[in-house]
């Protein structure tokens, strides 16, 4: 994404030259600036701005559909897949609107809540499709303004297949997508950007393909800001249709929808529902090919890169939107070929933002929730402002309670048995549990031949920057020093470094060391002994789950650990540790001893009573070594803490 | 002063070991944490705090009494006198009222103003006084508001003397001291810190010693918070004063007045309104060498060194006030010979800080006037809020109008001749300018053998850290360069480092290189054009006096040109340049060739119309070399632009 940073802002006011006598003087401050820098320009604008900027730049882009799952279980592995499939740098993603399925409703399944699932927690640009047919105005109104509150801010505005045979247009009622249209900008004024579908070969029930054209027409000057075509199976097909709509005066963004034949029967289906006909030298090939998934899905993936090379080559189509049914290999096969697919390693912000408009400004969080930022989403989600420059800025509320473990993007990814298998069927003591987060650090299997790949903390495997660590984290960790959390020191590396850097290029990055983790208060008791040597360079909080807290932290202000300079602007210092968090922070890394860990075992086994054992009594150890030029201390400090032990 | 830095905040929030199950996630973080990194806990606490907190760290202090001039010239004098005894560290300095000097006006030399340009500008915790006889309710009302909205936040409430022989008390009136105080707490609550007198040899008018302690404890249980003493000439008469005062119950701090004894008629006219007796053992030595004045002074700093002395001795005395009467000389020497006047050459941040209680989490200003903080301070007086950690998120609004170059404070200490001498009596053209420029830099004799001590951009002579520059300052400032602000480049040098070290110890402080100037736009043609090779890595704006503005940054975001790394706390980045300010401080720094430079010569005489020139011809252009690790290249920069134009 980084690479799209742009200047929001110089449109309006930065003048390469802006003769005549323009007092700076006279303008308000606030008026002729951004409020925060514009590390990604994504995160200001609105999608139709989006589109105008790589319209312009001439970089083109892609878009993903999906569809809302039916099964929590499939809804949990959707949003993994948001997360994958986000990382190949989509322009945004949308989801349908399937009226069967309660889709405005708080199911974890539902549109809505998939929808707000990939702005929020996603960090994705995401249109929510709606549908209006057999819908009352207020029940739709609702739907509005409750994707208003959750932060979408696209709508694609859909008719929706009319309920029975005898379906009649209702006077004043909602008939046709253009009702809807009509009804968002009356009620929302311009706070979405609306989408509307194209035919390419016009709707199957409409008068005439050049009736269809005058409705589109219509659908865009209603207030629609651009439309995304049904699909088709010929490139022709849609650039005939797309000069056709310009003919007729549609400007806007025509982008064309992409159908990658995956397979036999979800052709059939799709082509059965679009009523669309699938052309004979298509079907020549599938037919016989009809049971080898394999062939067709290579033929699919085959025929779609040449259309969308086509496509691309006619100079008239910027973007691509694939219909991709909610699976990944053959979309993202199509979109690698095409060289579209850009894996960006460098990131706005050392942790991945959310796209919620509210958040747009925040650029500091506590490092704690480095490896659970959808919980600091959701506990932060009620919060009004954002964080943006410092932390101790933030008149932000207090974190919201995490009781709910079982929020499905919260769910770890691995069934019970798996996670037995990792993390012991059987623990034996203290000992077994060491061993866990040693396998953990170490990738080599546990005495079971099992890799451990997660931890209740960490739902993936070891980071890239954790992996500088590993040496000295095994053999911490294999004493009872049981880390969570940790970062190297970094003095000044180059922005664009593809492990450390993050920021907009030509800048540098810098962090001190930091280290979190579990001990027993045997331990804790021998670290304070040896902290005292530290005092001026060392800060530490050291905290039970009784909320006891041990601190040299001269008062409440957070210490920033990561931050970066870049060229022509203010200083980003995108993690601080912060003692009020901290204490927010150590009930959920508490609870998941129990909620993620203990539970997999019977009430009163050995197995639990151990987890149980170092939930009640370790303590939760922060540590940050301030001298970031220097060699980082805090391996020092932890080998004098066992040499004073032994 | 950053050597006191202390844990403001820690007294109520941080807990070393805050046993039981306080729980973090409960507390809201507005109430909990200081509002802004606590670089200097003086900015924050109350003077009756800083006196307690010196008391329990055994930390002696001093402060200093000040009359209200008589003419604008002295007051110009005194506000430098000012800035120079405040390096000494007073804890805080006292402005005396004069009733027959209208002491609530707007005038230079008013008490109000003189006290409001103590805080304002100069940065001092200042104490204002205040007298109550002869005065309506509204009248004191009036002064103590005005007071309070220029930033004073303590008073020192006095009777003043009756005008009149046949004075009366009013009923209802004010006719003590007490009365004031009342009145205060009354109308103002806590907003003032109150300080009254104290008598050690009782009141003059007093029925008795004892009945004028008795008036003393009154005045404190009225609401008193600490009190000054009269002058005395023996410390026993102090001590004893002190124990008689705790015997009756008064427990606040009581702080004793010295005089050093500076001449024989000031003598004598402070004893003559005192109505004091000196001690036979003083007149004795005086009265034989009462022409000499070295000789007076001497001894007056002995005696005074050796008083103070046994008061800091006693344990009881842990600051000493000082009347000064304006002089520096006597006040200096007893202060350095007691070990209490601390220059301390650590600056909590690299500019001087306002002591306006609105002020104190100002942390972040343009670079442009940082050789004039009082017309910064002057033209943001009207702020509400002061931008905190990140200059873009201030909500400010514009920079004041500097029309008023007569603004006292803001005249140049150097009369009209003196200027002359050094800027040129006669000028023959531009390079005669460049010379002027060139010798300010070398601190060399111009041509007719004057030193050139201050430039209108720069009252004062080249900085130390600018003085590491000067080889290459002199050389392109030779060729018509005309620098007037600039910096090195600095990657993590110790925050304790003399020269550009700042802010607590055990940091490390950042530059980028910057370097600001007046050139002609033949120059600038070229300029321009070098810098396009050094598109990525300089940031530029380029200025005439019209506003004709050029520059290379990416859109109105403000580029952080010093900051620092602490331990403990967030990064603090207290030096920005700001293409918005950048446009104020250009109709400012234009107008100073005109107002301070092209005035001193004739309407019309080539001298003038040279200066002239300048002004509507030149630009003004701001350079950062964003690139900080490496070598400045800025003067690579300007060597270019002249091979480019040979």
């Amino acid at each position: 994404m980084v690479n799209e940073t742009q200047h929001t802002c110089s449109a309006s006011s930065s003048s390469k030259s802006d003769g005549g006598s323009s007092s700076g003087s006279e303008s308000s401050k606030d008026s002729s600036r951004c409020s925060t820098p514009v590390l990604d320009a994504d995160r200001h604008e609105r999608l139709r701005e989006k589109m105008r900027r790589r319209q312009d730049s001439g970089d083109k882009w892609f878009s993903l559909e999906f569809f809302p799952p039916r099964t929590a279980n499939a809804a949990v592995n959707l949003i993994s897949r948001f997360d994958r499939m986000g990382a190949g740098g989509p322009l945004f993603i949308d989801v349908t609107w399937h009226p069967a399925g309660d889709p405005g409703s708080d199911k974890e399944t539902s549109s809505m809540i998939i929808a707000n699932t990939a702005v929020n927690y996603c960090g994705l640009e995401t249109i929510l499709h709606m549908t209006c047919c057999n819908q009352t105005k207020d029940e739709i109104t609702g739907h509005l303004q409750k994707a208003k509150r959750l932060g979408l801010k696209n709508i694609m505005a859909l008719r929706g297949d009319p309920v029975g045979e005898e379906w009649e247009e209702e006077v004043d009622g909602f008939n046709y997508a253009i009702d809807l249209v009509k009804h968002i900008r009356n009620e929302f004024d311009d706070y979405f950007d609306i989408c509307v579908a194209g035919y390419p070969k016009g709707h199957p029930e409409a008068e005439s393909y050049e009736a269809d054209l005058k409705h589109l027409k219509e659908k865009v000057f209603a207030g629609a800001d651009f439309i995304i075509t049904q699909l088709f199976f010929r490139s022709e097909t849609f650039l005939k249709f797309m000069k056709d709509c310009q003919a007729i005066g549609i400007t806007c963004p025509i982008i064309p929808g992409i159908f990658p034949i995956q397979g036999y029967h979800s052709l059939r289906q799709l082509v059965k529902l679009s009523k669309l006909e699938v052309p004979q030298e298509i079907k020549d090939v599938i037919e016989p090919i009809k049971d080898n998934d394999a062939a067709i899905r290579n033929y699919g993936v085959e025929l779609a890169v040449s259309m969308c090379r086509e496509l691309l080559d006619s100079g008239v189509v910027h973007g691509l939107h694939f219909y991709t049914l909610n699976r990944e290999v053959a979309t993202t096969e199509v979109l690698k070929r095409l060289g579209i697919w850009t894996e960006d390693p460098r990131r706005p912000l050392p942790w991945a933002v959310s796209a919620h408009p509210k958040r747009r400004v925040e650029d500091v969080r506590p490092i704690f929730w480095a490896s659970r930022p959808k919980s600091y989403i959701y506990r932060t989600q009620e919060w009004d402002d954002f964080p943006n420059g410092r932390w101790g800025n933030s008149s932000s509320p207090a974190f919201g309670e995490l009781k709910d473990y079982y929020l499905f993007y919260l769910k770890s990814k691995s069934p019970r048995e798996e996670l037995l298998k990792m993390w012991g069927e059987e623990l034996t003591g203290e000992e077994s549990v060491f061993e866990v987060f040693t396998c953990y650090i170490t990738g080599e299997p546990n005495k079971n031949g099992h890799k451990v790949t997660c931890m209740p903390w960490n739902d993936d495997p070891l980071a890239t920057e954790t992996n500088l660590l590993k040496e000295q984290l095994e053999k911490v960790n294999r004493r009872g020093i049981l880390t969570i959390n940790s970062q190297p020191n970094i003095n000044g590396k180059p922005s664009t470094d593809p492990i450390v850097g993050w920021g907009p290029s030509g800048g540098y990055v810098f962090q001190k060391a930091y280290l979190e983790f579990f001990t027993s208060s045997e331990i804790v008791t021998a670290l304070l002994k040896v902290l005292k040597k530290y005092e001026l360079r060392v800060n530490y909080h050291i905290v039970n789950v009784k909320g006891q807290n041990i601190t040299n932290a001269p008062d409440l202000q957070p210490n920033a650990v990561t931050w970066g300079i870049f060229p022509g602007r203010e200083i980003i210092q995108p993690t601080v540790v912060d003692p009020v968090s901290f204490l927010s922070w150590k009930d959920e890394a508490f609870a998941l001893w129990i909620e993620q860990w203990a539970k997999l075992y019977e009430e009163e086994s050995p197995s639990r009573m151990i987890i149980q054992y170092i939930h009640d009594n370790y303590y939760l150890v922060n540590l940050v070594d301030n001298d970031f030029p220097l060699e980082n201390c805090l391996w020092q400090v932890v080998d004098d803490t066992f040499e004073l032990l032994n």
